[in-house]
């Protein structure tokens, strides 16, 4: 049973994505594995808007400099959590968020489905496209899709392009 | 193929371990599995700092009020990275360290290998105990083990652990 670690292995960003929508099945699946990640105190305070009309999805694409790749994707998903930058707020709003994308992002790669986050730098202008409320603020938009080179999905890690194991790893104490 | 779908549905926090070490190739796979996760730009601006002696462990479990976990993991991992609170820092920080904690929970999960995260509270207190620099941060800590409950691994997800889907899913905006 290693298909956990193969996901984790060969996953790898996807910003050209094939002009097809997703099966509603997998929009659904990639979704709900967001929605299992754990969170702290189990408190899951986020929300996931899924964007898949066309013009909303290049609407979306200008939400901060490296966003583009939005306007292709078959689906996007805004993350919507209380504000972390309000005054008592944790960054712990932030890290579950993580947790829930990066289990959107593996089940979505089990499913032959491409992704990439983007950070949102224009908050009024998501606000604006998807609608959430005063109180609420979305850090980051994944971008999902079929890959337009189905190749990417079975293409063996390029060299060099994570720090070694060596330089990160830290054994008892930095 | 299912079975990271499998892992994300079936993934339990686990806070009570087993009494035995981890075999080291699965420490390794732990951390290397979030060494492969994506990170803004591909800046993987973070260090994993690996915990296995149990007085260290024991002392790691006072950095939070929720950390009572960690005195009896087999491993505790602290993710370091700069710190997010600092003047001009991005939270992308803290996103980035939960995309690669996620990894190294589903990752273990696959391995039979239990986890639950920490939040730091007591910064100092962390810093003393692994070392870091000072310009650096460890916001979480992530314990590991072999359950002490073996059925953890098996046991289907509780009723009402997460929210309903239809609460969390938004379609096309808010």
């Amino acid at each position: 049973m290693t298909a956990v670690w193969t996901a984790i292995r060969t996953k790898r960003m996807v910003r050209v994505f094939a002009d097809r929508p997703l099966a509603p099945e997998h929009v659904s699946q990639i979704v709900d594995a967001g929605r299992h990640a754990g969170s702290s105190k189990n408190t899951q305070r986020w929300d996931f808007v899924v964007v898949e009309e066309r013009a909303t999805l290049q609407r979306l694409a200008s939400v901060g400099p490296f966003a583009s790749h939005v306007a292709g994707a078959a689906a996007a998903v805004g993350l919507v959590t209380p504000d972390p930058r309000a005054p008592r707020a944790s960054l712990s709003l932030v890290w579950d968020a993580g947790l829930a994308a990066e289990n959107m992002m593996l089940a979505a790669w089990e499913l032959g489905v491409g992704s990439c986050p983007a950070t949102v730098y224009e908050q009024p202008l998501a606000r604006e496209i998807l609608g959430y409320p005063e109180d609420r603020w979305c850090g980051y938009v994944l971008s999902f899709g079929y890959p337009a080179d189905p190749e990417d999905l079975t293409r063996p890690p390029k060299a060099g392009g994570r720090r070694p194991l060596a330089d990160v790893l830290h054994r008892e104490r930095w």
